[in-house]
């Protein structure tokens, strides 16, 4: 029962594509990620995925159209929907999803997979 | 898949502690609520709570200690551990939780017991 505070957490990592839990709770994790570039397109069998915006702009692209969010601004990508994600410049975001989730789903990419469960 | 705002969503409602739900997924929800004052005392057997300041000052109280949180700052309170919360001016908190969990968890509260599933 120890407070965070996400300033502080976001100021102690500087990787892309890497997200850090920094809370669990009910089998769920809250992550944060710092994001910059085009993330490979994928999906996740059996996971809902709430993105939202602390720092910075992001996108959350789907086949259809494109979700452009700001600090403040979330959304849930569904199970089974493919979407990818990117930033222009750097940004801050956290990501609610259920523990031991693979960042790039269905997909094993060499540089953006990255290693599950690492707090922060 | 649509974006959510949290500054739009926290505007568009005024009452104190009545959680209001702006995204559900995998059997979680986001929710927002606005505090001001003193909650009652109580816990929730089986869900594990997750508070995350989006504006303002709020505390969380717990029989030994205290931890005070401003815009930024969260804490997991785990299930089973009594607790309270409170805020001396109003303050915007989210709540990330398991769907259907009563607000004020053992207690029922005339005045606190809130609605669940309040959609915004």
């Amino acid at each position: 029962m120890h407070k965070f505070d996400l300033r502080e957490k976001f100021a102690s990592f500087s990787e892309h594509w890497r997200p850090k839990v920094v809370a669990g709770l009910n089998g769920q994790e809250l992550k944060l990620v710092k994001v910059q570039g085009v993330f490979p397109w994928h999906h996740h069998d059996d996971v809902d995925e709430l993105f939202l915006v602390w720092r910075g702009r992001f996108r959350v692209e789907f086949r259809d159209h494109v979700a452009e969010l700001g600090p403040g601004e979330g959304i849930v990508v569904p199970r089974g929907v493919e979407h990818r994600t990117a930033a222009d410049e750097e940004a801050e975001v956290l990501i609610l999803e259920p523990a031991g989730v693979r960042n790039t789903g269905n997909v094993v990419d060499e540089h953006f997979t990255a290693p599950q469960g690492v707090r922060i």
